[in-house]
């Protein structure tokens, strides 16, 4: 199976799973459903998830196990845009091709959509911990939160916000890609392996590779937002020159970028290649990540 | 022991818990913690973590099982009230007799802070259950997830904020009540009752008598709002005229109010009188509650 298949396939699973378990507007408030589904269901590319069932599927065939903490990525993720776009924020009216949720329903049901999703997306996983509490599904839990909190994506968002219009060193650059990016990419990883009762020698291997593959995704993101178009992105292109933000571009410019992401993204290979066929998936994700133009 | 000194021990317990895991402002970034230290310690009376040890102890004497559930309670009902009292919702400038986390520190951050305080709340909880899978620590896991979401105080303030202005018939105010401030009183006990082992009858019995206390605590809240003061109460008074918000007074006047809240309080105290001495300091605290001037 090539990887647009099978990415495709996983991305399916996800879908149907994620409609089957989000209330709909026919739940009562319908607005906070609505709202929620909105952002949930706007043609986002799955990307956390699928790593999790992939990563589930290096371990073990039955990806089942890890699809509860698969939602629940995706359901993180999404909040984390739904607040991210805010006007407190970086004030975004578009997201992938249409209104961000605080241009549909208004900032107030923007906030509580973002919180009724960050802690939907712990019920999701509490459920599935207390049906059944194995010590693999605590330790992928346990990954999830930590990359979605405070020594993770939120610790990097809160650096970002409060750094906007200064200049960054590296550093703090750095800093801000490997929690507000990186994070949950080694999050996605971890949760899917958990799931699967990887041991934690294998887990490592998967982590070093998660944060290399997340920093490339990073990089590519602050290159595309130079070099992309607005059809392709579904979203504002130079938006870091607008908000006078320092991206791996400002700092390093385009040319080095494009080796960063290459050296990083073989770097990436090379560690998933310790699972050999089993994560070819990955292999074939990374290449096909720092290609992309959206 | 009396309430007051049992209150005191417990509260100080908490705490300490909670100045001993939330990172301070040595912390990276800073400001993030600060912001979240300044209202998890702004002076509330820690009800719903106190009430998470003491449903714990009617089952088993070691509260320090409940412990982690305690804090998650406090850092989410805090994360709710930052959220609330931002510009897009409640639009309050004082909380506790201090400024609101926004006031203090920025739109942005209080809205990171939030969402930092509900992550590491969950954080929290997820390294326990991690520590200790058991079926008990999942349940009081899933309990919190619950009270928290969109099948509780998330669901409340939704309805509440699409609500405002508008005059609510006693079956929506009801749904409110029920989600934004009973919800979390109900998650607080089975939480605590669940760490400690406790079976599901005798947790239906807690669950119960909480949703009464809960009722009646909020409906006190709407007799404070009319008849306290803002020495007493430390935020402004008179909000819920001002913001035309129906409540159990604007639908029923003052004085059936007090006499709805009686009835609630008297039969929770009845319910939590099936646990005898153990539950002793429930009955207490329900008296305490209802009679209270902030």
């Amino acid at each position: 199976m090539n990887l647009k298949e099978s990415l495709e396939i996983k991305k399916q699973f996800v879908d149907n799973e994620l409609d089957k378990i989000i209330p709909d507007e026919t739940s009562y408030p319908g607005i906070l459903f609505k709202s929620m589904r909105y952002s949930v269901f706007a043609g986002g590319k799955r990307l956390r998830p699928v790593m999790a069932l992939a990563a589930c599927e290096i371990f073990d065939e039955d990806i089942s196990k890890a699809m509860p903490f698969a939602c629940a990525l995706e359901m993180i993720h999404t909040y984390s845009l739904i607040h991210d776009d805010l006007p407190a924020l970086d004030d975004d009216n578009f997201r992938r091709g249409r209104l961000t949720n605080h241009k549909a329903f208004g900032e107030n049901i923007a906030i509580l959509a973002g919180d009724g999703l960050l802690s939907y997306a712990f019920e999701v996983m509490a459920n599935a911990v207390a049906k059944n509490p194995s010590a693999a599904n605590a330790k992928a839990l346990q990954a999830v939160a930590f990359a979605a909190g405070v020594n993770g994506m939120v610790a990097g968002q809160a650096l970002d916000v409060v750094s906007e219009g200064k200049p960054l060193t590296k550093q703090q650059l750095d800093f801000i890609n490997i929690n507000k990016t990186a994070a949950m990419i080694v999050g996605s990883v971890k949760a899917g392996a958990y799931a699967a009762g990887a041991e934690e020698k294998d887990v490592d291997i998967l982590e070093k590779a998660a944060i290399k593959l997340g920093l490339a995704f990073q990089i590519q993101d602050d290159i595309l937002d130079v070099v992309g178009t607005f059809e392709d992105l579904g979203k504002a292109i130079h938006s870091d020159e607008k908000n006078e933000k320092t991206t791996y571009v400002t700092l390093f410019g385009l040319e080095r970028c494009k080796e960063i992401v290459e050296t990083l993204s073989n770097e990436a290979i090379e560690l998933f290649s310790h699972f050999g066929e089993k994560a070819e998936f990955f292999v074939e994700l990374t290449k096909y990540l720092v290609d992309r133009k959206s």
